[in-house]
């Protein structure tokens, strides 16, 4: 049977909580296609509703666990939805993360939507597609979208600082390598998490980072907020009802500027996105050419690029 | 004493190999400013001489080790540069892998040159700013460049492939999580090299690559060039001096195609920082009006974003 209204038909369904419906959404706006952007527009002004939670930290730090427990606890009350943003393979697409909470004890649950996003499937701009999958969730009345990647590369990085609250996970015992990578991620925190507390070397790590809090409290950027540090563990399940207060807190203290913040970034990656696009569009020709010359260094980059962009957009360049 | 015409003196200095004159060439060239552009464009047409080695792999898989080994054993008959691109703050930079191999036995030799760069550091894109300092490198005599990036992020992964020959670093006995994004960036390599290689574990590392490229090989993107696997331990010196004549094999069967590829990504990323920092002009009242009506929920991403283009732009919009 054909549809013949199919976005105003799944938006219906969409709103109504449909998982069908909210998982074809989802496609279209991974897929970044031009003719998903009047539902994904209808979507966004819908959408404001859930509260999103960002969870990054490194590799090994513990977050797909803690997610695992923090949406068990949640979803007494909640429905909430799961976005894993998984690192991938820049030719296959993969889902790690994903998979990972899938196999806990939430999945099967009505309550509980989690999808994964490849960070290489998303054409025009991974935090563009993961902020309208946010939306998505949000019109299907999910209350709170927990956004979980991994702590390493600027776009990850970037949209686990795209949320309301971003909560960073740390874990102790990880090589020297991985600490350092940890060390670029820790100042996005809203709140720190030290996964693993049931072991001994863990008041270490809480210790150490209280102490990395305390000295940046005075030149600190947040006046009114200062990043608690929760170990949880996920044997005990000692942490997660504090983590849970602590972001419900957040959400009051800080929810309404952090939402302006959200707003400029967002228009920024759109803006991004769709600049990207036309840069695609229709230049063929051009880009070959302009390839040819730069690797015979008959011409350099910057004028290459620059007359590339004129053969796109015109002498009225932007 | 005041210097005339410093980019022409700096540039003179950088062809005779002067130290100096490539540090302050590489700050200018990370920092993106268009005054630096005529002299880089220079410099671009000047290079194209260095065998440009990107290195990359998992946290904890031995890379800044094995650059260090292979930096030891190249500079026997060569100059050798090597990029370190870290992963760093998203506030603070950050220099991890550089100094690693800064504290190795290569560091202090005249014929090494080790520069640190960090993921946020480069305004106008990594990539773009990343490539301009292997031209710094080439021109200043350098006849190899290697550029070490942590393999996670699109960016670092993007960065270690625009290279004549890429390696890509596995570890035995990594965590899963890892191992996960591990498989990830296997796809890049044009050699493969199994680090701890005197560790009991890494036959088995060796003969899981060595299953993974034979299923490959069928349909193989590259008909002409079978990525070699090697154990290498940096205790043994063991397989140090294959890579290299790998390296060299590759770069004789592989290397003019090469070129042609990373003129056209080159083009791609010069053009991408173009347009990002047209974006970024003159439009703060626009941005903050339509951040604003976005927050509110008035307006949708796409069409504050292409009102947002048009504003910087003109209706003539890219």
């Amino acid at each position: 049977m054909k549809e013949r209204t199919p976005s105003l038909d799944l938006l219906a369904r969409l709103r109504s909580g449909d998982r069908a419906a909210l998982s074809r959404l989802m496609s279209r706006a991974e897929s970044g296609a031009v003719e998903a952007r009047p539902t994904l527009a209808e979507v966004y002004r819908l959408a404001g509703r859930a509260h999103v939670i960002g969870v990054t930290g490194v590799p090994g730090s513990g977050k797909s666990t803690l997610v695992g427990k923090l949406v068990e606890a949640l979803r007494r009350d909640a429905r909430v939805g799961i976005i894993a943003v998984d690192p991938s393979s820049p030719y296959s697409g993969g889902a790690i993360l994903g998979d990972r909470i899938r196999m806990s004890a939430v999945s099967g649950d009505d309550n509980v939507f989690i999808r994964s996003m490849a960070t290489r499937g998303a054409t025009g701009g991974m935090a563009r597609a993961a902020l309208d999958v946010v939306d998505l969730m949000d019109v299907a009345k999910y209350d709170i979208v927990i956004i979980e990647t991994v702590g390493v590369g600027q776009d990850e990085v970037e949209i686990a600082r795209a949320s309301h609250t971003t909560v960073v996970v740390s874990a102790p015992g990880l090589g020297d390598e991985i600490q350092a990578i940890k060390a670029g991620i820790l100042e996005i925190a809203d709140i720190h998490v030290v996964s693993k507390a049931d072991r001994s070397d863990a008041n270490r790590t809480i210790a150490d980072l209280k102490g990395m809090l305390a000295l940046a409290a005075h030149a600190g950027p947040r006046p009114d907020w200062l990043p608690p540090v929760i170990g949880t563990s996920s044997y005990t399940g000692q942490g997660i009802d504090e983590l849970i207060s602590q972001i419900r807190r957040h959400r009051s203290v800080v929810g309404r500027e952090r939402a302006a913040a959200i707003a400029a970034f967002r228009l920024q990656k759109t803006a991004e996105a769709l600049l990207m696009e036309r840069l695609a569009r229709n230049s063929a020709a051009a880009r070959e050419m302009y390839a040819v010359e730069l690797a015979e260094r008959r011409r350099d980059p910057y004028d290459a690029a620059s007359k590339l962009l004129t053969a796109i957009f015109g002498e009225e360049r932007p």
